[in-house]
């Protein structure tokens, strides 16, 4: 398949929460379908595409820029991936000096001015971006015009849906001038019986949706041992196939969305709700099995 | 006891690592000691001083700059807290606006305005500053003369241990020029058997000192869901008493350090030496239980 423009696809998460590894296994299940596809991390932790290249190091666009007198050429700062993912990291800034979202503005500049969205011409472009502060710089995919969409990863952790909400706010605010609207909500590493309703009732909450849901699995954390996605380390397991469904799920028609985030004391009372529900259940289960 | 000129304490961390927990205990366990202390949090999440005020609303210095035609005054951004400990929160920029460590410098210039430190006149000022992203903005209290020595709050989790490392990065960069130096690191949350030997390699190996461990604690989450601290929800327990001696530790004679941190391959190795070990005896275990 080959679609006239690249479709930009963003996909923000709290730093832990299983972004990278979300993107990634998007990335490399789009890949073996044939597609063309750029994957760049957005995280100035610049580890977002490890797991597509076997754990080898890529030096990033801003210390490329750093250290060069001459600008950077495309195989300067990429790395082809698992089944040709075109590999990226953006990188962050040194640590305690400037605004920690420049790189991203910085790797989309350098992609542009070295026409890679025409040359490699992908069907699909990722940005995986670190959703922990909202701050100006990190909200550059989705403000600027680059993504069409944003996808936000999240546990029932509530620093996480935390992260999620701040990410709602600022689509809202830049959706109406060109902004990216949301496709949804990736619900990751379901583990415990309360996962599960706590993110769905976010959902509804925020007239949002969750697109998928993907239980932990230690398929996922034998194949990163390996520096490898299951879609490369376990192509016949279950979980690969979950990854295939979300691939699809993300890249296709799709409603996007104008989410209704919580504002902070509804977000209080809601964790605070669901926060005595899971400890009353604990207490249940554990007077249960005593 | 009063000094003559309050000592500035900036305790770092990644975000859900305990930062704001072990932030308050320390500023309880001060206050109950009969110093008067300023507990400033630095953390868009605007909560890091939610268990020294029973949970209670506080108004953010960046919302009401924002909101109100005049000047705030002191009782419109703070709250006495628990043996009371001064509450301030520095707050957040609008999701996706400018930079995320606006705050602190608002809040900083507003109290220095304010003549807080004069007329409050603290012996310490406490500032709970978000770690994950060591930008320019979190960097302000470390950066600009504002705290006179830095610790930073970990857990054995990677992404925490990362987050430690670079501000030990941002800690070198500006000491030189009348920046904070490094007090040393608090080990919080060990549970799991090998998070006292991983944190002390990691201390061993950057040249620095770990001034506390603090376990995991039941107590602790039992006091939180009561929108209190440890001191004042079970001040004869052990963990209590753990506070207060890191809370001595903390603001008494010690040697602050410029850390060594570790370049970016080496973390990488380290942290897959760790894994490689932390694997290993994992599937010991389950062996021996099988």
């Amino acid at each position: 398949m080959s679609i006239q423009t690249p479709r930009h696809i963003a996909i923000y998460g709290k730093g832990g929460i299983g972004k990278s590894t979300t993107t990634s296994n998007i990335a490399a299940a789009l890949a073996e379908a044939g597609h063309r596809v750029i994957q760049v991390g957005c995280d100035p932790k610049s580890d977002s595409t490890t797991i597509l290249r076997g754990g080898a190091e890529l030096p990033t666009v801003l210390d490329s820029l750093r250290d060069r007198a001459r600008k950077p050429k495309l195989e300067d700062i990429s790395a082809v991936g698992f089944w040709g993912v075109l590999c990226i990291e953006a990188g962050g800034p040194v640590p305690g000096v400037g605004c920690a979202g420049r790189g991203i503005s910085a790797a989309v500049d350098l992609l542009e001015e070295l026409r890679v969205f025409e040359t490699f011409a992908p069907d699909y472009v990722l940005y995986d971006v670190l959703g922990d502060v909202v701050c100006g710089g990190f909200a550059v995919p989705i403000r600027d015009g680059i993504a069409d969409r944003a996808f936000v990863v999240t546990s029932s952790d509530f620093m996480a849906i935390f992260a999620a909400n701040n990410l709602f706010k600022a689509i809202d605010k830049y959706a109406p001038s060109g902004g990216a609207r949301l496709g949804g909500i990736i619900a990751n590493s379901l583990q415990l019986d309360h996962a599960r309703g706590l993110i769905d009732d976010f959902a509804h909450r925020t007239g949002t949706e969750v697109v998928g849901y993907v239980p932990r699995s230690v398929d996922v954390a034998q194949a990163e041992l390996y520096g490898q996605t299951v879609i490369e380390a376990a192509p016949y397991s279950d979980q690969a196939e979950i990854y295939r469904k979300l691939a699809r799920r993300v890249t296709g028609d799709l409603e996007t969305r104008l989410p209704k985030p919580l504002n902070g004391p509804d977000l209080k009372d809601w964790a605070r709700d669901w926060g005595d529900r899971i400890f009353g259940a604990e207490r249940a289960a554990a007077a249960r099995s005593a």
